[in-house]
């Protein structure tokens, strides 16, 4: 289905998407994709006011879309579906204020990238995590029963965010539970031109994490905004 | 330029491409589709006589073609390029028994990934290395004056091999000297379907050698022989 600017798909009576972060470039870049593809999207931040700001600005260049914002503890509440979409340096502390918040039957997605910008590195390297990957801490630090999905690490927030872009890459996604991985897939496939890609268990996050340095070092070096397609599929 | 099976460009009067390894899967096709493209090739084994067998093996594929074999040590004399398609289990190997061999003006192109295969492990696992990739771990081996690029992970070794199969992915490509990254390049583009992609200095060798076991997850998940396209060039 072709999109042209601003054109939402009829939004379905249905579980809203939370994104946690959604103030972020690739948080409200996801917020605006997936609003304009008829999910109906809350946009979670620390800050409500921020949220409810960044909320505005979506439904502005997307009339009709369900777009709300509220504060991340309010955010996720009902959603099946919660997209972690933070920087590495605050992962941890909003996986520690959501602990008595998320619910087992809620998917959590990690977007997280241990990037070394987060200590003042470069963009294109990447701290050790001790449990492998940022996606295996949010697994680690989440409450009993929420499982975590990583996804969502390569793809441009800037393209994302341009809705005149036609997307036509690739998401690759981790996790140990097959009916998870399929339900995030359903999810990122209804926004045009993207196609999710099962990569296995939830530690092949340590791998699909660095892509996205690599991609950022791509993007420095030939000017432009690179995503990853599989071949052979 | 499309190749039916067995037809080879005219092979110019130029310096032959080494493949030390160029017995096992990935050196064979890499030197099948390189003879194809008309470059002169010397497969390389540390032992002469399954070299010289894998030659014939390839000169029977493609009549015409320049393909000779030879002990590594022999081998690598006289070519501009070498490229180092081994287990990483005899990656230091080979690197110590080419340590009098190879000259400050040859490139080294290493392929190695460091799967935890080589230590029984599992084959979409890697395993440390303690300069950071198996290509720096090269770098630190060879001569000084001999400079290490790194390519060529994530191309299947038979779809290389199947002469029939038209490629149509990229090559991601590490160092540190952008003239020596060129050299290679335009090495690699000579193969139809190929295409190189200057992924920065020889440190993001950390990540792309990461790409094989991604590739090897999602081929067994998938059941296919997939290959890495970076969009957005």
């Amino acid at each position: 289905m072709a999109h042209g600017r601003g054109s939402i798909d009829s939004a379905a009576l249905e579980s809203p998407v939370c994104i946690v972060g959604g103030t972020g470039a690739l948080g409200f870049g996801l917020a605006l994709r997936l609003a304009q593809a008829g999910v109906p999207v809350v946009i979670g931040s620390r800050d409500e006011g921020r949220a409810q700001e960044a909320a505005r600005r979506g439904a502005d260049r997307l009339p009709g879309a369900t777009i709300r914002g509220a504060q991340n503890a309010d955010a996720v509440q009902g959603c099946e579906i919660v997209i972690l979409s933070v920087p590495f340096r605050n992962q941890s502390e909003n996986l520690t204020n959501l602990k008595n918040v998320l619910q087992p039957d809620q998917l959590l997605v990690d977007a997280t990238v241990p990037l070394a910008a987060a200590v003042s590195g470069k963009a294109t390297r990447t701290l050790g995590v001790w449990q492998g990957s940022a996606a295996q801490q949010a697994q680690e630090m989440a409450p009993d029963g929420v499982r975590v999905v990583s996804a969502l690490h390569t793809v441009s927030a800037a393209l994302l965010s341009d809705l005149d872009h036609r997307l036509a890459e690739d998401v690759l996604v981790c996790g140990d539970v097959k009916a998870d991985k399929q339900k995030l897939s359903s999810l990122i496939e209804r926004i045009d031109g993207l196609r999710a890609i099962d990569c296995g268990p939830l530690e092949m996050a340590r791998i699909v994490e660095q892509l996205t340095p690599l991609i950022i070092s791509i993007n420095v070096r030939h000017k432009v905004r690179a995503g990853i397609k599989i071949t052979g599929l």
